[in-house]
């Protein structure tokens, strides 16, 4: 199909698709005529894939290039999910409090992980540092016994995604369950876990008073 | 203190401080002469919040105001977190697809939940319809069958926090730790779901070839 085709049937504008091509987000067509440039199915997908990215998971052009690379590099599915990760994980600008930091890899010991426990080294590791920084900074500095409890429950939520990822056929489709299951499942998990908490605090909390006479 | 203190021990500078007062984020400080305001440990702790809220939940003025007033009403704490949740959770401008609507009320049917079910009175639920219609939108209709294993996973997940809120002694701690806990815990709850999802997947894709050569 042209450009113009391409466009129609992803939704996205001519001068946004030739961007991408420019930014290496979309592989350059098979060129028919000087001028003229035919895409496939493959372009099609790849530019939904890059769509979902930028809208739904926010990112960044340089952080879509870098999910893109994960992708495409020859590697065994786990590598390739821990490297999508890593890619749609950019580190914040929060200053990281070494308790903090701490925290995080006493965690780390305790599940006896060895991977990416520097917080130099992995995004994921070091948006849980910052998190907890955050926290501490705003007195909380409990919220590490949260860690165990939330893992339990992330196991079982983790199993389900791999199940997902494993159900698709074929390469295509494990790598966009991939990177869609991470984004979008990060905002499901967060309205889902609005429910829970409503039904958890509906059993523990829901007669007991809110304490209003208790100002000091 | 004044508020070039409340300046000093907040580290929120003098004319953000004041653009909180002129908002209602913050109360008025009791004059002690025209031209000047007295400021107590209360207005610290809330100050710290609006920051919290700011910084981390990454909310608007309108949104912090919403969460506020949310904290300040007179209900039960099972309410106050119901509606602290609604303030904090904004809905976004994805279009919804009548079939994500009917997918999340079927859940919440199968769930046993009545209340705010409707997408058009919950902002949670709209969350969650929102993000399963951008879902079907890159083609995945099946993320629906996650969401009961993730609310299965979310209890757990749901109970730690819970304990968490309630072993606060007082009503202003217990306040924090429910807009605290909610808001940075979703993103330690994204970080350690990485973690989780890494040790799940090791064991259950770790040594399934990436299917290279499946490239239909």
């Amino acid at each position: 199909m042209r450009v113009g085709e391409l466009s129609k049937r992803s939704g996205v504008p001519v001068p946004t698709i030739k961007y991408y091509l420019r930014e290496g987000l979309l592989p350059a067509g098979v060129l028919t005529s000087p001028n003229q440039a035919h895409y496939d199915e493959g372009h099609l997908r790849r530019l939904r894939l890059v769509r979902a990215l930028v809208d739904v998971g926010d990112l960044s052009i340089a952080a879509v290039r870098d999910v893109l690379v994960a992708i495409d590099t020859r590697d065994s599915l786990h590598n390739k999910l821990g490297a999508v990760q890593e890619a749609i994980s950019q580190p914040s600008a929060v200053d990281l409090d070494p308790l903090a930091v701490a925290d995080v890899q006493a965690f780390f010991a305790r599940q006896g992980e060895t991977d990416c426990v520097d917080v130099t080294e992995s995004n994921v590791t070091h948006m849980l540092a910052a998190a907890l920084s955050v926290a501490r900074s705003v007195g909380h500095d409990g919220m590490q016994d949260l860690l165990d409890p939330y893992l339990e429950g992330l196991k079982i939520i983790a199993q389900a995604d791999v199940d997902y990822i494993a159900r698709q056929s074929s390469r295509d489709d494990i790598i966009e369950a991939m990177v869609i299951g991470t984004l979008i499942g990060d905002t499901v998990l967060k309205a889902v876990r609005r429910l829970a908490h409503a039904q958890v605090s509906r059993d523990v909390i829901g007669d007991r008073p809110a304490l209003e006479d208790d100002e000091s």
